[in-house]
């Protein structure tokens, strides 16, 4: 691990996407964007995706650094807009901040994408409506990429699907809900495959169900990634169903790409986010007090343990980000020796 | 069982209500709401309910026949009301209907309700949308009852806090997810209870997170009910996570009960509702086709078991409810003993 100062990753990671043709207010805002996953210890979709995802959808262009999103229908409180490949790194955070200023005037905003592309971290534009005192939702589908069969199928169906829920706590880290509708994304496993470390069970299984522990299995063909929910008994009609929710939701309703459709099952092009915003403030008075007590009475819950004290999605995140931001990043040596000699291969 | 007709089912639970002082009007969309459980086989929420828990709470006044929703802060595309103790298998629906009124107007409509009383079946309000040609969403939580703990708590903190989306399949049978956010909702427990059933592994745990199938035990205060996801390495966090989103954006966005910070962790009074609706006819054309595509092809794909073909949340219930129309509604003896008896049972 390299400890790196939070400005310089960002400033690098600026560089790189300037150098790659990305406007710099843009590239400020997608870097935030990439720089979080790091920032907060989600490190599956943090920097270690420049070189595997953003690079290569710049360098193929899958990803168009300077285009405009285009609004293509404006009811006020509902806009849908074609993201037009775009950085979703960026796209999404616009999506919600547009979002937000539409619930500043009618309670809620929902900014619907087509043509999007990979938003890293769901929960990180989500976030963003909390500076506003607002709740944020973000739903994204995976384009037409196929990696999750539903349960009892042959083949895969739908992606990762990830959903992501903030809301302000007061003076506490914000709630920040950011998960996969399958038991873990695609990126966790990865990351046990290029270590060579077993997964647990439950996380994929072979044809017949049973358990699969190899990581290495998932690419190889080898094994089905699960839905949220495990086994039938136990909720994968859920999982699978939340999977279906996020494709209606972030997809569906924008004419993005659909994976059930799609004739290239391991592109994901053309995705679809929905943004969501709720001013709660402009419906009643009390929201900020209510949100602060009620999120500070979940970190006070009595504990099994009082060593693993309770806390709520976002808490542990928000811990990290403020440790990480005044003492440096650890980063994975080869991430930051990629970090360092990206930009010299631009256009690769 | 005893079979009957569906209408015969409908005019009884009609009788009932209005005997109990519900308007005719409110205990017709009430009934409909009631026999939707037994229509669709989820039976867990249907006719049983009927004297385990709404004329309880009509005849404990906990719940108003009459009283009349107050709409608290209008702002077009977003409306909070006050549903003043309703019935909420009415009140969920009014919300619906409203939700889809605005969002006719808006592209989107929320209506969110404090003040709420059971709901029954979520996924039956949400399906209103689809009347409308609209995407229907409902989430509620269960007042300032506690039932399932926070992973690594010793104490219950939310309900089971369902969450519902329905989506028009074109000819097919509406997608309707339905889900509670713990593994099952308490009344599949319980019937299993009723039953003298041993549940599977992995919907109740022993506080040391021991799998307990004896269903009695939950009532016992002997286990404690999963959220979905399970343990926390296949999830937990993220079932926990959607019980508190629902909590969020049902009950904390009216100022409802709070399950956390509610004096009585027994009782399931004021409870909040998200009706949310959305029209993509408003947002863009060949929603409504692109919407039968997807669902058409997730029908036809390919299944290990091709006696056990892949189907959409809500497609087993469209079935069982084309059935159950036409050649009459299952019900347990005891349950429609219940029913023909009950009327007689007033002010009990």
């Amino acid at each position: 691990m390299t400890v790196v100062p939070y400005a310089t990753l960002l400033s690098k990671v600026v560089e790189i996407f300037t150098g790659r043709g990305v406007p710099e207010d843009r590239a400020t805002v997608a870097a935030e964007a990439l720089c979080h996953g790091d920032l907060t210890g989600v490190t599956s979709h943090g920097l270690v995706n420049l070189s595997r995802l953003y690079l290569p959808l710049l360098d193929q262009g899958r990803t168009d650094p300077r285009a405009d999103m285009v609004v293509q229908t404006d009811l006020g409180a509902c806009v849908l807009a074609d993201a037009r490949r775009t950085l979703g790194l960026w796209s999404a955070s616009q999506a919600m901040e547009l979002a937000c200023a539409r619930a500043s005037r009618h309670g809620i905003g929902l900014v619907s994408l087509r043509g999007a592309t990979h938003i890293g971290c769901a929960g990180h534009h989500a976030a963003r409506a909390v500076a506003h005192g607002m709740i944020g939702l973000i739903a994204s589908n995976c384009g037409g990429q196929r990696i999750a069969p539903p349960p009892g199928a042959t083949a895969a169906m739908l992606g990762t699907n990830p959903l992501a829920l903030a809301c302000p706590a007061g003076e506490g880290h914000p709630f920040v809900l950011d998960m996969s509708t399958t038991v873990v994304p695609t990126g966790r496993v990865r990351a046990a495959a290029r270590e060579g470390r077993p997964i647990p069970p439950g996380w994929l299984a072979g044809q017949d169900g049973s358990p699969v522990t190899d990581a290495a299995a998932l690419d190889r063909g080898d094994a089905r990634l699960l839905w949220l929910g495990g086994d039938p008994e136990t909720g994968a009609y859920k999982g699978f169903g939340l999977g279906l929710l996020v494709e209606v939701l972030a997809a569906l309703v924008p004419g993005a790409a659909l994976g059930a459709l799609s004739t290239d099952g391991n592109r994901d092009d053309d995705i679809g986010v929905m943004a969501l915003a709720i001013a709660p403030d402009l419906l009643r008075t009390g929201f900020a007090a209510d949100a602060t007590a009620l999120f500070a009475k979940v970190l006070g819950w009595p504990a099994l343990d009082p060593a693993a004290p309770v806390v709520y999605p976002g808490w542990h995140e928000g811990e990290r980000a403020a440790r990480f931001r005044a003492h440096g990043v650890p980063v994975p040596d080869a991430v930051y020796e990629e970090l360092c000699t990206a930009k010299e291969r631009i256009g690769r």
